[in-house]
């Protein structure tokens, strides 16, 4: 696999991650038929046939077997075939007479195959005959966004958000010279079924501007590199770039010249990508510039961006993470969970076709617990994509050993009509009620560290991500087996209890030892890494639980709060609605209670606080135990990294319940019921 | 005046500060002898000298006087004369048959008696007789600590508190080529009393580190621009310098190659200026290294390096600003107000002559009120320097208009060992119990602003810093109306009845709007502006009031709490100890109390936050009243800044006054007793 062979000079030790020599073992020990028809292939499928090749003939080179024709006894064929599956993406596998055989319509189909094949192991080659079984993504967006900037920010960095290094796309300043290692990410992503990648933050500042500009031939050099594997690159834009990069006097969406430069830009970077992807944009948000400064709506701007690309087959992803961030903390009836139900439900089914809502799963931004969004509900005639996040922000900043995957399922399994009714997964994928497909995107945690996600086991959300999008209905805990044996390719069974032991329950634990029963934002501002109960209480960002010495929690009810739960189909609206049927998990994100609320779980909210933070705790020590007894079974320098994040999470968790349970103790004054230390 | 021309091509428009051209024709437009004994001068009277000839020069030539001999009818005569005063900055002034003289024993001596005559004014000359009035400083050492950064740190900026922008001293990276400004900068310095100034941060990076070594001809050219204005060069210097600039294995200070190491750094340093000041050090204090690393104390570490510079006369700075910044909030025994004394106090007595130990006003670190530091009366047989900050790192980033010389009188003047008894300042100028001076050092606030210190009033701190190092028994309202007649000359008398209705409690009226009643640190972490009730209440650096639903304060008492009041000798001691006899404005600074706690104003804790949180505001908008009645009166430039730093005053005043009211009535839930609005 030469394209994916990492410079030594540059990463001297970039780990393999899911994709280890070892982990292709049982494949490549055997001898193996790849026929690809001959065919008009487009250069992306005769890329990836190539990819497929090459995969395979590295395989069998290290691990002693052979690449043979049909006809010479194989053990696997992988074949691309004439058949008439739509997707183009699908594959097929059986085992018929001790033959293993794969089957796509394109190279693309049997490249995911091959990993397929790979993620079975020996199991690929150990049965009887097996009946075909079809394997299909759920959806044919399934992106990664990346928060890189091109030049290192000197207070947030290069990576937004990136618990991982630099950029593993940009210098500082510069497009990387070499790219080795993106083509090493690109397989890793290809693995996992990841097939779209945004390679800039959605905050684009002036040189990032650029790329779809003077800068285009370095996307063109990106596009490259991910093309073998399948994967699509799409990047994000700037609303003002008319005006920063040509110097036209407004960006009126309204403006001739304004589409006509944008329908300029686009000719420009089709003509130099004819497979690019499309323009991700973050607009009239958190400063950045959009259609509202000159009184257009989301939808008059998204269109005109979807007329640019649509002549290319382009895609416009617009965030709907437009809210008031200079709103007052005096005023409780404004309430930030309501912003995107508001600012784009009134324009659903006026977006166009090319034209992708990417909506966060929940109302606010990427919190441990917080309610579903109700704008992924609201808009049956607009393609929306629900947008999660891969980096931990609010979630340990991969310094914490917190697997997501659950935390996922969870949220892609809401049925918003109630219990059998479409999911959130179905409405991304489709499958809701209007039928219209915005598929899935997720920010990476990806970057030039090492182990690439800072936490080696943060990798683990990565790999998650990736096979969810494929298959949203997928149990997150075999997920998170498959994950532990490619990475670990024959490691004891310790190894992978040790897993399950430290990651299963992790995001719950996470939740138990931070913000409480949907409480959300008890987190430093701007860093968003350890407690701050206070931090965003008195800020412009919103307001987060209100607590004073009678009770906590935020009023989002029509009766008497902020009327957010109207937003909601029923019988969720209802549900919430009433502090009675409230799910526990929610009740201070959607009530205002007394600290002597009795929950249904039968305790009060204040015993509950106190419980979960010193359970939380106990829990962490629990996961520390099991990996000091299971480390030597690891990869030495893997374990050390382990130990040495396991020693900051021990130290942020003790005071995350130190903080928490002392910060409720003195404004509650009530003791906890057990007698434990609180400060 | 060419020497302290600016450079219009380099700072277009810098602010004249107190020396405006107009401030000197009362001087200008008479005849004027100038007498200078021959003598062997040093090269800094000789250059000082030169200074008074080419002030009184430039100052004729523009408003009409004329230079003539004694012997020529002069209206004004400045002479330095043999005379046996031994204090060579004294001068004298008296009037007789219609000619003012002025005398000194010395260039600079007369250097300060011109620029007494400067503000004077027309005074000087309208009297007749007058008798001979000698004015000598209070001390010798009168010093300003700049916090300048050769580099621009990415997330400090390069002044560290600096908010009137760059460095004055630096470019990124490098001394600056044309020094004009600072040329600028001694004259006004020398006008309002200093006489030294360290010209780097503390805080020493390692490009810093190397101003004593290949970037001492950069501090020489500096030093040449200070000198013909009677001032004395120092710089800050690393304790690792040996490590840093020599690869040395170590800093210890009984090792012979560290001793010999820094004598011979400073024979190199001497030698290049021979009337360097000293080093200032900020040792094994917020992660600077110090002699704690190798098991010594800062009496060892002080005195190796008073042993490096002695030869030549040079001083060492030691700062006592050393305290554990890694303390555990749980804890509430230690008491970051109790470091200084408990890590110094020990070794009075053992420092070296030419040491001087720099400490704080306040045990903590310059809040708007907080109790004087103990250690400053602890040390009788050690050369004491009392720490003050012109820059309002805590008092409003010099976008609040606040004059701090009633603070720092009122600071200087606290009698430690009760009514009638040696106050600070007299410990500070040798007249304390030991006799042993150290002098006056404050941060400075300036920086490459044209206002100089971003909001133009905070000129007026800089001024009255000066000239209360030269008289700490001055009036600072006088001081006020001097800066006040000298910054604005020929104004109408609403400019200086606005200075006053503005400026002369404003200090009062910040700590009415921010912390009450001696709490302190109730900003946000790390900029140190703004409200932030909690922010430092569980972290690292230190822990500041305590609150819960019950009461508030921290319990400094010997009795209950931290025991840090028995630092203070008596009277205090019994004063602080007893929350009957503590003064109103400290009580929650040495005492927990509960919320319903009555004052000696008969007021109760509580009810005294909620009112001077809305008198506070209500005191901004009456000052904001009287410039906007006034702003026309003052030049259009200038008004505009301050109209501009007013809106944000403002905007920030209020919410202090909500955040703070609110955080207290949810806590306390005690309502207002006027019933207005709390949110």
């Amino acid at each position: 696999m030469t394209t994916a062979q990492v410079d030594p000079a540059v990463h001297p030790a970039a780990h393999p991650a899911w994709l280890p020599e070892a982990a292709f073992a049982p494949l490549g020990s055997r001898r193996i038929a790849v026929e690809i028809a001959e065919r008009e292939w487009s250069r992306l499928e005769a890329e990836v046939a190539a990819t497929v090749r090459a995969e395979v003939e590295a395989a069998v080179a290290t691990h002693g077997g052979a690449v043979v024709t049909p006809d010479d006894a194989p053990d696997l064929v992988l074949a691309v075939i004439a058949h008439n599956d739509r997707d183009a993406e699908a594959f097929t596998v059986a085992r018929t007479n001790g033959v293993t055989r794969v089957t796509a319509a394109t190279p693309r189909g049997l490249l995911y195959g091959l990993f397929h094949v790979v993620r079975l192991g020996e199991a690929a080659f150990e049965h009887g005959d097996l009946d075909v079984e079809r394997h299909a993504p759920a959806t044919s967006l399934r992106m990664l966004d990346h928060w890189d900037n091109i030049v290192v920010h000197p207070a947030m960095g290069q990576v937004e958000r990136g618990y991982s290094g630099g950029s593993i796309f940009y210098d500082d300043g510069v497009v990387r010279e070499d790219l080795s290692r993106v083509a090493q990410y690109a397989r890793l992503l290809a693995a996992s079924g990841i097939n779209r990648v945004a390679i800039n933050n959605v905050n684009v500042g002036p040189l990032e501007t650029r790329l779809i500009d003077d800068l285009l031939p370095d996307v063109v050099r990106i596009a490259d590199v991910f093309r073998p594997y399948g994967i699509t690159t799409h990047v994000s834009v700037s609303w003002a770039s008319p005006v920063r990069l040509r110097g036209l006097p407004t960006s009126d969406p309204f403006s001739p010249e304004v589409r006509q430069w944008w329908a300029g830009a686009a000719d420009r970077v089709w003509a130099a990508i004819p497979d690019f992807g499309g323009f991700v944009i973050k607009a009239d948000s958190e400063g950045q510039p959009g259609p509202f400064a000159y009184g257009r709506t989301h939808a008059d701007g998204a269109n005109m961006l979807a007329a640019a690309v649509a002549p290319h087959g382009g895609l416009i992803h617009w965030r709907a993470f437009v809210y008031n961030h200079e709103q007052d903390w005096r005023d409780r009836k404004t309430d930030r969970a309501k912003a995107a139900f508001q600012h784009f439900a009134p324009y659903d089914g006026t977006f166009a076709d090319n034209v992708i809502v990417q909506i966060k799963h929940g109302p606010l931004d990427f919190q441990v617990r917080e309610a579903t969004s109700p704008a992924i509900a609201a808009m049956p005639n607009t393609r929306v994509a629900a947008e999660f996040q891969v980096t931990t922000e609010y979630l340990g900043h991969q310094k914490h050993a917190v697997y997501l995957g659950r935390q996922w399922s969870e949220l892609l399994s809401f049925p918003y009509w109630g219990e059998g009714s479409a999911t959130m997964a179905d409405i991304a994928v489709g499958r809701g009620p209007g039928g219209h497909a915005g598929g899935f995107a997720a920010v990476s945690n990806v970057g030039d560290d090492v182990f690439w996600t800072g936490h080696p086991f943060s990798q683990a959300n990565l790999y998650a991500w990736g096979r969810l999008t494929w298959d949203p209905t997928a149990d997150p805990i075999a997920i998170l087996d498959e994950w532990t044996g490619l990475t670990f390719p024959g490691a004891p069974a310790e190894v992978r209890s040790t897993i399950h032991t430290i990651l299963d329950e992790s995001w719950e634990t996470y939740e138990m030892y931070t913000a409480p029963l949907g409480v959300c934002f008890m987190v430093y501002p701007h860093t968003h890494y350890g407690p701050s109960p206070d931090g965003y209480e008195y800020t412009p960002w919103g307001t987060y639980h209100f607590a004073d010495r009678d009770g906590v929690g935020v009023d989002r009810t029509v009766a008497t709060g902020t009327g957010y739960t109207a937003q909601y189909p029923e019988p969720w609206s209802s549900v919430y609605e009433s502090v009675e049927t409230c799910p526990d998990e929610l009740v201070l994100f959607f009530h205002h209670v007394p600290y002597t609320h009795v929950l249904h779980s039968g305790k009060t909210v204040i015993q509950h606080v106190y419980d979960t933070h010193f359970d939380g705790l106990e829990r962490v020590r629990s996961s520390i135990a099991a990996w000091e007894a299971a480390a030597g079974e690891f990869p030495a320098d893997l374990a050390a990294r382990v130990t040495d994040r396991f020693a900051e999470q021990l130290r942020s968790t003790t005071d995350w319940r130190d903080i928490i349970n002392t910060y409720f103790l003195r404004k509650s004054g009530i003791p906890d019921a057990q007698g434990r230390t609180i400060y």
